[in-house]
């Protein structure tokens, strides 16, 4: 079952049933608009906060991959959810309503990686039929908790990724459906030393390239085992950087490699530098794009490798580096 | 194998192995303070900031825990950890050397809990050898973060809880000791609308009382059936709404009841008002002083159950409630 140091390969992979995605006006109106389950053109989901909104979506992304399952949240056995706030608030006071016995997380925009990891951990181990896996992110608040409030309308350089509006919500479990998760890659917290709060692409390529590698060696496999191999949210500068430290311990990806932040906005017309980032921008683009595929076969084997850029305003203004980690999901189109 | 709604019996018990403590000097001169493993009397931990010095006690901690129990931090699977700071960053910051594969989690004061929860639930899945749970809290750095930086001298209500400055560490494994984790059961938020960050007892009062029903539900048991129910740290303020809640229910825990936020600290003598509080006060008091008495056999069972009171200074300045989440963990003693 154990595969090498940091991976788990499940002898009954668990099955990912549903999935939900709940995105902001600017997710809609990129290139995966139409596929997400629900747009709210004013971002604020009816609330009166950003952080209220959060909430909201993540509330909306369960309910949702709930109604998918036709399953009631008493059928859930434990909820694994996270997201970008302080104090992981969104995700509280988002689930709370459901009443689902919870493990609040914190892996940065590697969060759905962390949380689609437990919950499969869990139900290969027969701990529950269904677990919950839910993150968030939403540019108005995360530009006030990592950078600045919107209103100062600062100045983005454009290695700057654009925190995507979104809730992603996963439910796994013991019930065939047309994707397994058969294994896991945990990754190690990568440290190149970097600063640039600005540049989380290159803060985070080094632990996809950590993750993808060791994932490598721990199953015997190559970049070509994988139809897609597709990481969290690089972003174009991420990616190129990755390519390069692939490139110097001997693998190629280019050919089968894609990034969620670069898949979710069209950087050109929609002016969004590096790309995508934020918890939700990995959550939402495998909900809507990447299961899709998966379910129809399209794809037979794709690792999802969702990065996070580990980094507090207050460790960043202490001058602390910006580490990254990156987790590794082996998502299969399985035969019903 | 799982007990109830919310709970986990293990077939096979994991064993908690080895145990660190680590605090500053407030906690060493309070009634625990010949039990801790390492007491910094500057509380920065050879650091410059209290930040830094979180990080370094976590670090610490993480050290001691593993050289008491001989390993390498190559031979730990994987590492559950989190803090009270924003994005989790004590953690990441200060278990990054270890090069462990990480998952960082967020339960505010319950997160021993949590992580000695998904730990032992790791090792009991077969998922790997040795798990490491670690977490921590610092009375500078929760401080600024949660109300007032110290420089302030800002007033504290005689419901307020202070802050513990400390890191607990936990060898979670199959090797057998003399203290195994034979249960577990996951909280459910609980919200009663309370929003006064400044009386986190009575925001997480219901929780407990919540878990520990639940509790006794799934595994069909009673209070006489613990040697102790330790709670988190409800402090003085929240034990008392504790024994009412439990009392309305039926229940009455009074008679071997005990809370890590009133035995850390002499509440005459420390001027500490309602206790301690902070993910390193359950977790150091587990490690120091708890646990011995289930090594030498004195106490057979325990029900430790750290609660967390689920806010941020966005969401209390924004005028959400602070709800609560308590988590569950049955220590035995056992024969090796």
């Amino acid at each position: 079952m154990i595969k090498g140091s940091q991976s788990i390969s499940f002898e009954q992979a668990p099955y990912l049933i549903t999935a939900a995605s709940v995105v902001g006006e600017k997710e809609g109106a990129g290139p995966l608009g139409s596929l997400f389950d629900f747009v709210d053109n004013e971002n604020l989901f009816g609330e009166d906060t950003w952080e209220a909104a959060e909430s909201r979506m993540q509330n909306k992304a369960c309910a949702i991959a709930l109604g998918k399952a036709g399953l009631g949240p008493e059928q859930i056995r434990y909820l694994f959810g996270g997201d970008l706030l302080r104090q992981g608030i969104a995700t509280s006071l988002g689930v709370e309503a459901f009443q689902i016995p919870m493990f609040g997380l914190y892996g940065a925009c590697s969060t759905s990686g962390e949380a689609l990891a437990l919950a499969s951990m869990s139900v290969a181990a027969g701990y529950g039929d269904y677990m919950l896996a839910v993150t968030s992110s939403h540019f108005g608040s995360a530009e006030k908790e990592f950078r600045f409030p919107l209103g100062y309308a600062n100045q983005r350089p454009l290695s700057a990724s654009w925190t995507v509006t979104g809730s992603g919500a996963f439910i796994v479990g013991t019930a065939p459906s047309s994707v397994r998760i058969a294994g896991v890659t945990i990754g190690k917290i990568v440290d190149y030393g970097l600063k640039d709060s600005q540049n989380m692409g290159a803060c985070m390529a080094p632990a996809a390239c950590d993750t993808i590698l060791k994932h490598f060696e721990d199953f015997g496999r190559r970049a070509e085992d994988y139809d897609r191999i597709i990481t969290g949210d690089l972003g174009y500068v991420g990616q190129s950087i990755l390519f390069d430290l692939m490139r110097k311990r001997g693998n190629d990806i280019k050919s089968n490699h894609n990034d969620c932040g670069m898949m979710i906005f069209d950087q050109q017309m929609q002016d969004t530098h590096s790309g995508g980032s934020g918890c939700g921008c990995a959550a939402t683009t495998l909900a809507a794009c990447i299961l899709p595929k998966l379910v129809s076969g399209e794809w037979k084997r794709v690792l999802f490798v969702p990065t996070g850029a580990l980094m507090s305003t207050v460790s960043y203004n202490e001058g602390e580096s910006v580490p990254g980690i990156a987790h590794g999901i082996v998502l299969e189109h399985a035969e019903i």
